[in-house]
């Protein structure tokens, strides 16, 4: 039900918005605007996935977009209510610019806009073919004997990147490459993903046995496709595997196993690329038009240098590399990190029996699973926010019209709540030697996710070990070097190793582009991922949006897609759109492109 | 919103159903009857599926059944309106019974009860997790040592049927078994499915080449994963084939493939099944409690004895052996019958330019797809229908909630208005010579499909082909012989013929038991499929459900599952949950089953 008070409010501001923005009267939009106030658009004015912050920035930001974007026929969406909560008038919207339609969520307070998200949701034209629109499949009539699906399909498996060329080839076949290649097939532009392991879904098996998700099943959804609804809450490796494979086929993506990209160079004049690379032996050299690069946050391996580990007697193997305790009975294992690879390597090897030590260098945050199901992703993605009608498409919009600006504000209430709730546990843990934090403004576990990817544990399990002290733990410490068999501190401590686990986590994803194309190219675009929130891992000056993820970067014609499944579901959407509207030739100015900072 | 004085009407109507049965008094629960009426229902008071059809019937069927079920708490479900049409107030219900939760559906006239559906939804106790309920997935704390996802999974298909046996065994592999086995899998009832084919999905890719399904998208839906809003109206035969090979895998079917069984007898004493199957080779004895006979309704080729057959210089196969117009260039085909598959191969061959002629023996009914589609299926299963909030689940509901009896009532006038609008259609199609017919009764497609699997086209062009010419069409005389190289039909005319193509349909499934089991066990079981309607290739006595189709047969743990892709994802519901009934040892007393009039 519409409450009207609240619903008239918001469509008054609405109304007078669409006048402003039709008449080009800035100023005039300006004023439906609070002192404090942040425009967050994914592409729909700015080409780009940026938020603009205070009025200056909503001016500076309009001064540029408005003209080209033409702004149109703003509405409550009328599929959603309109709410209102401690003096918060919030309400789902939809508007047209000239080239695409929009929906967005927009929060009002004392009668002036705070909080504005505008997302374009598809190009005028280029809609995606689905239900009522969706294809016809059989061929009928005079088309009966044409090619059939199959030949067809095998057509194109056997032409693409041999006969012709792909669009857009992305590298990486996890789930960004799988879910963003599914986008871009519905969308009909050309696109070939290339995998160095085998099979969609490896990514996945190979990493150690005890894997399973992190985050629950109702964050976790591809697009197109929902995991059934006796699916897992926290689906093992190798079930993801099995479901990112068959999505792979069903999907009828073009997708290469076994195939490693070696390098790659872009021409300015012909605006394209041309990449090498290794399929299964042969050779083959590719030349798309745009580059993305799928590799994954967690794909290249950080393992720091320490003095010693050349005359370590023992096994050396990062983390990605450990496939699990198997073989390692009667070794004593050192794990060097306190994130969650460490905690659950850590947890399989202690439950199989094997003497383990977790090295802790510095503090980490920790989260209970069930808390944080119940107290932060539970409002949003859970069973109850389903029967509250929030689905999981709903539940990103919501989560995207929080600006990175304001989201430490909204989660560390939610933190605090855990904190309080688990205080006994968290006592427990910091008796046992561990060293605890909730990040630098007790903001949690997002934001940590979100400024450095790294830095906490979902605890399932393994907070118990090291409390009872079946997992080993020696913190406060660097390690000082590697002798022939042990692991020595800082501090002097001694722990005696026989395999040495770096769970020392991943490097930037621009460092896939000094590998794959150049350095001075990896340097031109600069740090990929975190905010600029001046805090450790994630230097200033703040920047507003994660790096260089999902929208143009400083290198023309290359991108970088990933994160968790819920990322590459949503923002895959986004980097559809901005391919699918180059290979049309669609005018897209991007405004706001952030200078590099940092390189690395 | 509730009409209030309709959903009072309903409600009172419940109320003294409930109070009725409650107290035993079968006479005052038909009080609640029309004189006219039907009540259907699945397995929650019959533990069959059964239609009681008037006062006589219902009295019979509740002095059997009421003492043990026990039904109570009948309510209006919340989730649905109550509506009125035509004097005909219609309500969803729910009600529990002493061992399970139900929901239905009553159709209510001046007051009284005209048809009441009451389903089984769940058996109290054994209820599918999903949901709330969902597994874990992960395996905590000290679970984390505990064998992983993968090799339970690996060991689980290593072990049944070799060293464990199957509580239930399914023999067929298509959509049938497939909806079958994923069923019987969230309900923890050990099941095997075998297929002589390597792979799911190869019944589907091995048939002709054009081959798309004739029933559209909203219809086709498998339990548990939905095909995405992208996908096509009617399915390619190889994207079904690849879509059943990935839900098999991704809902962890234990699924054999090349693997034909061989014989199977049943041993009373044991109560168990010894089944000899050929797995790619090897021979293995299966001792399942269960024996499902999924091996479609169109595996048994039924190809007519005629003179000649052993004289004829070319070709001679039935339809489902073949593949399609590649390497038919230059040849004469005749393809005897007019059915679905008479129709697609004759349109696929004249569109590849081969000289092609139908031997249409009997008159056809024929139904454009986009009139069957907007007419008979439109208001159930279509994005419309979806929009008005009938889901494939509600709607499976409603069209189950029509009594056979009155089935052809509700779709005679469907079937008036396509035959009206189509005027012009049929016009031409019986002037090119083209037997046309709507049923014995005008009742059209769906009762065709009910009464006899046969009999009928769904139009996707070929038909267009039959009145340009293009098709060559011999209609109104059986084949009296084959000659060396032509078709006598026994009017006299002759067809020169390189090719004969058998497009005569299929067996009743019975004559898979007197294959695989015996003759006295076919004989015993009957004839499968069918309603008794007294119409062609259905003879009477009225049976009032088909005859033999997932409910308990005369042979003791002897089942049969079967039919389009609808009736596969509804009646496994059914089926899977009279298998896990008996495997949980909860009484299961069996009303009102049918003698056996045809033995095929």
């Amino acid at each position: 039900m519409l409450d009207t008070t609240v619903a008239v409010q918001a469509n008054n501001v609405l109304n007078r918005l669409d006048e402003a923005l039709t008449q080009n009267d800035i100023e005039a939009a300006l004023g439906l605007f609070a002192a404090e106030c942040y425009w967050r658009d994914m592409l729909a004015f700015t080409w780009n996935i940026k938020t603009a912050e205070g009025k200056h920035g909503i001016r500076d930001m309009l001064s540029h977009c408005l003209e080209y974007t033409q702004p149109h026929s703003w509405a409550l969406d009328e599929r959603e209510s309109v709410t209102e909560t401690g003096g918060v008038i919030e309400a789902w919207i939809v508007f047209e610019t000239a080239v695409a339609r929009g929906t967005g969520f927009v929060r009002i307070k004392d009668g002036l806009i705070w909080t504005l998200l505008t997302t374009m949701d598809e190009l005028k034209g280029y809609e995606e073919p689905m239900g009522v629109t969706r294809p016809l499949g059989a061929k009928h009539g005079d088309d009966q004997g044409k090619p059939t699906w199959k030949e067809e399909r095998e057509q194109e498996l056997a032409s693409l990147g041999v006969d012709t060329q792909p669009y857009v080839l992305i590298i990486g076949g996890g789930q960004g490459g799988i879910a963003l290649g599914a986008r871009l097939r519905q969308l009909g532009v050309p696109a070939l993903i290339i995998e160095k392991n085998d099979r969609p879904g490896d990514s996945w098996r190979k990493r150690y046995k005890s894997l399973c998700l992190h985050d629950p099943v109702w964050y976790d959804h591809l697009p197109y496709i929902k995991f059934p609804r006796n699916w897992p809450v926290f689906a093992p490796k190798d079930k993801i595997g099995d479901w990112l494979e068959m999505y792979a086929r069903v999907m009828e993506l073009n997708y290469w196993g076994a195939t490693e990209a070696r390098r790659a160079s872009y021409d300015e004049a012909t605006q394209t690329w041309t990449v090498v690379v290794d399929r299964d032996g042969e050779q083959i050299t590719l030349r798309p038009r745009q580059l993305v690069l799928a590799t994954g946050m967690s794909a290249k391996p950080n393992v720091p240098s320490i003095e010693g580990q050349d005359i370590f007697g023992g096994i050396q193997q990062h983390s990605s590399e450990h496939p699990g305790p198997d073989g390692m009975a009667g070794k004593k294992v050192a794990v060097i990190g306190s994130n969650n690879s460490a905690h659950d390597i850590c947890a399989a090897l202690a439950e199989n029996g094997v003497d383990v030590t977790m090295i802790q260098r510095s503090s980490t945050h920790i989260s209970r699973s069930e808390s944080l199901m119940k107290y932060a992703l539970g409002p949003l993605y859970s069973e109850e926010a389903l029967a509250n009608g929030i689905t999981t498409e709903k539940a990103d919009m919501l989560f995207a019209s929080i600006p990175y600006a304001l989201l430490a504000d909204f989660q560390k209430p939610i933190f605090d709540e855990i904190r309080k709730v688990d205080a006994d546990f968290y006592d427990q843990l910091e008796k046992a030697g561990f060293m605890l934090d909730f990040g630098p403004d007790d903001s949690g576990l997002f934001m940590k996710y979100l400024r450095r990817a790294s830095g906490y544990y979902i605890d399932v399990g393994a907070s118990q070990m090291i409390i009872d002290g079946r997992i080993k733990l020696e913190s406060g410490s660097e390690v000082a070097r590697l002798t022939k068999n042990s692991v020595q501190l800082e501090d002097g401590r001694e722990i005696p190793a026989d395999v040495v686990i770096y769970a020392t986590g991943y490097g930037s994803m621009n460092g896939w582009a000094a590998d794959l194309i150049s350095q001075d190219v990896a340097d031109k675009v600069g740090k990929v991922w975190g905010l600029g929130s001046d805090t450790p891992k994630d230097p200033g000056p703040w920047e507003g949006e994660q790096r260089n993820m999902w929208k143009p970067t400083h290198q023309e014609s290359l991108w970088f897609h990933g994160g968790n499944l819920a990322q590459s579901r949503f923002y895959s959407h986004f980097l559809a759109l901005q391919l699918k509207a180059r290979m049309e030739g669609i005018d897209t100015p991007v405004y706001g492109q952030q200078p590099v900072h940092h390189t690395s």
